[in-house]
């Protein structure tokens, strides 16, 4: 068997991530390889974890990127600040906060499950009446941008009630990160973790972390070694800690790095309080699109997720043929739905570099197109102009 | 604070790796970021298997790289294969012995180490005596090249022994493979790891691993769940397993598996057995220099990796100034010693595509001049001429 180098088609990204990569990211991945250890690599990292704190609008020291993809990043949280045990009150509405429970199961703890519908965002009141009825919990952990319904949830309430109970936070802000605000030190966030390929147009692969100094304290304080030696954060500190004795843990990523760093150049450049006011006004524009279809999206309105909107595939329609259809005759990549919505909706991202007029426009007028072939029942000939409208406005 | 892109300096890499990366995989890093769930991924991620076969020898089905780095792959390896109580026996000769020891423990198992000296080989008879001590051992664990001391062990033999004992094998195979021969189904290695950033060429970030039938059913048996979801391959299997129908479990490194996939196709485009004899030569091209120096190699010649080469500091040498003026004048990284050599010696690897008559003399030139610059008590003016007579021989 003789292989060939891969070339890959391109896409355009607009599903749940990852999102399209911008082609600064994407240069940068290209620039040679130095060591990890390298004097300057270090200055690098230095700027990374600045721009991450940036990006997190944090002053947390410990704000390093995971070596790894969001799933580790969101491990790194749950295996460094549960001990076998813990009491933890996982918020779900969607299947990230079940991923939570097993992250949660396998650190040893006990999860306590506050069960919102999917599609809605998480609670308050549930929280706090489960936080009453466990005051022996430590850990409160929600997910603030569910990629798998995008229902956003009001991470300052919920953080503000954890707190009240005495428990740490820990924050899936997956989707969020770059895209709509996430404010770590204003909402009192203990733990947070994101990934690099969504709204911050990197590659998939690294995980940006944040962690406080209660979370820390915790952490240090811990009675039993952390179960991964990978993962464990007093290992981690050492390289990425102090400039002047960077320890060797891992071998770092180098190249992704070199990505990662470019993308936040890119949002440090554009000012992340501008990259919010994007996506919610390119939001805007597709969901006028959406709809003047007659569509609908399946999130309230108040708890609508920017960068990434769940639409109800219409009755009648091949949903998975229609995702086929967009990928083959479009180069358009949009999402299914997971879990107990796999079926019944549409996930069309938003995010990053691909948040913009031109490829908003794209998607409504290929998935009108599609529609209109399969003769779905939709209005047509109104949303690229409904979208435009919006988009210049 | 404005930060900049990042634009790192043209090294040359000849440490313990990252080795230089391959310009065509510097290139595939940058192609356009595609979809995990993309048919078109699904069908690269099929080549990549096969090629990872390839570079193992084996026919494993399980048999692909883990999203993160070698520390990663080693993780995976221990956290799936390791049950709470299980005796497990680890052959230590240098650091990474030590770091699979931690794996265990974390693991919940227990850890029964075999010492050799760092700078030899493990030694198979002692390993022997202590499987006949500890006849309820599970597992055998080994390094079968050092990446701490230029060491290589004699995997066929001690995979031997410990399969008489009904052990399964865990094999560090980080800087072997692609570099000298690393013969999974011919050996009978159970389980076996590896990183992208070595003979490889790759950027770092990917851990290769491959499980025979053996471990995989050890894998099924569990009684307990593996620790870490993000490493469980129950789960990772559901994702590279059948291509039919791939179950999302996390958002693969899109980008980096497009490096490894190219870095794979360089391998197999030469030919393995052609690179191994490459590393063979070329070793003995520095080896030649080396020696024309005066300089002495700490590992005794039949135990030496040739990918990586543990020289001796002369006496009255500051180590890390030799290091710090190669890398500033010369933009030419060489190791340090680790643990109990720090200090005492350098490390000069010569993997992948840095494995050339180019930078074998390259190298050598600038740690004569560097050294003779200090004074230090070697041979001049010889080093090259050896080394070019064995590179052309």
């Amino acid at each position: 068997m003789q292989i060939q180098s891969f070339v890959p088609p391109v896409r355009t990204l607009m599903g749940p991530g990852p999102s399209d990569v911008h082609p600064r990211v994407l240069a940068a991945m290209a620039r040679p390889t130095i060591g990890h250890l390298d004097p300057q690599f270090g200055a690098m990292m230095e700027q990374l974890k600045y721009l991450l704190q940036y990006a997190f609008q944090t002053k947390n020291t410990l704000t390093i990127p995971v070596s790894a993809p969001g799933s580790a990043g969101m491990e790194s949280c749950f295996v460094n600040l549960v001990e076998p045990g813990d009491k933890v009150i996982v918020c779900q509405n969607g299947v990230f906060g079940g991923r939570m429970k097993e992250n949660v199961e396998r650190a040893g703890g006990v999860a306590v499950m506050v069960q919102d519908p999917w599609g809605r965002a998480v609670d308050p009141n549930k929280l706090r009446e489960t936080l009453q009825a466990h005051r022996d919990a430590k850990v409160v952990a929600f997910v603030h941008a569910e990629t798998s319904t995008g229902a956003q949830s009001d991470a300052a309430t919920l953080c503000a009630i954890a707190r009240e109970f005495d428990c740490l936070t820990i924050v899936d802000a997956v989707t969020s990160l770059g895209g709509s605000p996430v404010l770590v030190d204003e909402w009192g966030v203990d733990a947070v973790y994101s990934g690099s390929q969504k709204c911050l147009s990197c590659t998939p692969g690294l995980a940006p972390v944040s962690f406080g100094d209660r979370a820390v304290e915790r952490i240090k304080a811990r009675k039993q070694r952390v179960a991964s030696w990978f993962l464990d954060l007093t290992l981690v500190m050492g390289y990425w800690g102090d400039k002047g004795k960077r320890v060797y843990h891992h071998t770092a990523p180098i190249n992704p790095l070199y990505g990662l760093h470019e993308s936040l150049v890119i949002l440090h450049e554009e000012g992340i309080e501008n990259a919010w006011q994007r996506h919610a006004q390119n939001h805007q524009a597709l969901r006028a699109g959406i709809e003047a279809m007659g569509l609908e999206f399946i999130v309230p309105e108040a708890e609508r997720l920017p960068q990434l909107n769940a639409i109800g595939v219409p009755a009648g329609v091949d949903e998975a043929k229609v995702r086929q259809r967009l990928l083959q005759e479009f180069d358009l990549e949009i999402g299914a739905g997971l879990g107990e919505l796999a079926g019944k909706i549409w996930r069309i991202g938003q995010m990053g570099f691909a948040s913009n007029p031109k490829n908003i426009l794209y998607c409504l007028n290929a998935l009108e197109a599609v529609l209109v072939s399969m003769k779905a029942p939709i209005e047509t000939g109104k949303a690229a102009a409904a979208a435009l409208a919006v988009a210049t406005a």
